[in-house]
């Protein structure tokens, strides 16, 4: 794993080197930027690299993140996935340049930040830290109110946004850094909730969510093997029995 | 309820107008700064107030958005706890001028909102939308882990922090919004779990929160009627039953 582009990397990206979990958000805009970056933690241990030297690189910090990810650039460590993209995104003209814009973009970051933490308490309703064997009851309990309440609230929402936006993208005129984190938000769900996702009616996020995927360098990106597969070690996990009919 | 100062208000805010809840970060920081603002569902209806004002308000937005609170300035809606506090804090001071300062605030005010939706999930594991009473035994459970090892993990980072900075404040060398966040977390935290918060050795936040609760602004906040007291229809919440012993 090595930064895509020749040149010294411009960003050093650090997060769990195993799964796409909330860095592949910030991912997806390097690579639609096509910035030169390295995956830190996906380089192997000899070349400075591995999980090691991601809780190396957070402790050292002089202004410490609480969790991965986070994006090291010209001496500055910002962390918070969000945070990052507001950052990141302006330098790489994926978001607008007028103040109103960029903070309906943020304002529209958050909101994903917020069914991505909930997609996570699906699997893990009790705590992080224990088993998803050892709370399974209360995942299917919180799993089926996310399907039938939170899923259609969120989406339904979306879909309403990007339609009075004209139903090309959710913020601007082109392609912004919403609209990269609404497909890897529609690809995680869709991943993990299967049955749940082809009952919903928003066919505005769907096209937008193709036009993403095909867009060259995300399109690139995800034919690569820079893009990890979903996998029940992440934030979105497939467990059938958390799908309900 | 009416704005603090004399003067056409400048600012907007709507939230639900008989809790704290995530508003709470808001007015806070518009207290601190003396802002001209006007808390609109707290005015009565015949004023244009009420919880049917801020929905109408939600829904007629021309970039509407998922729920309260937001802020109506100059024709801006912004909406997103951190995306208000984002948006207001330089405009009064409330945050340093260099862009790495403003990350880092962010960084903090983003960690904040995750142990905000922490604390929320304790006393609603499952659901929002379903009652406590039905969620009890699941709530009990969450709690043990947010109460044995989130609370302690959270608040020894921003003690950590803090320590780094210099103990006086979290971002850079004068009263910042973050300061005032974190004034109202421990506040939250203390009125849900007042046990478990006795517990926790942070000598440096606490004596920052009550810095915070010193400057005059914020007294004098605090002590008036604009001030809505702690209760279970927000989102810090005591339930004995949660704190554990």
């Amino acid at each position: 794993m090595s930064t895509r582009q020749s040149g010294a990397p411009e960003y050093e990206l650090y997060y769990w080197p195993t799964i796409q979990g909330r860095g592949e958000f910030v991912r997806l805009a390097l690579e639609a930027a096509r910035a030169r970056y390295v995956d830190v933690a996906r380089l192997p241990a000899r070349e400075g690299g591995g999980e090691r030297a991601l809780m190396r690189a957070m402790k050292d910090a002089p202004f410490p993140p609480f969790a991965p990810p986070f994006l090291r650039h010209k001496g500055l460590v910002v962390a918070q996935t969000a945070n990052i993209l507001l950052y990141v995104a302006p330098r790489h003209g994926l978001v607008p340049r007028d103040e109103a814009s960029r903070l309906r973009a943020h304002q529209l970051q958050l909101t994903i930040a917020d069914v991505v933490a909930e997609a996570h308490d699906t699997h893990h309703p009790i705590a992080a830290s224990a088993y998803y064997e050892d709370q399974k009851r209360e995942a299917s309990r919180r799993a089926g109110a996310f399907v039938k309440e939170r899923i259609p609230k969120y989406l339904g929402y979306f879909e309403r946004v990007l339609d009075r936006q004209g139903g090309a993208h959710l913020v601007g005129r082109s392609l912004s850094y919403v609209d990269l984190s609404m497909f890897q938000l529609l690809e995680g769900l869709t991943y993990a909730f299967p049955r749940a996702m082809r009952r919903q009616r928003v066919p505005r996020l769907r096209m937008l969510a193709r036009r993403v995927a095909a867009y060259e360098p995300v399109a690139e990106y995800l034919a690569s093997e820079r893009r990890l597969p979903f996998s029940e070690e992440g934030i979105f996990r497939h467990y059938a029995e958390l799908d309900a009919a």
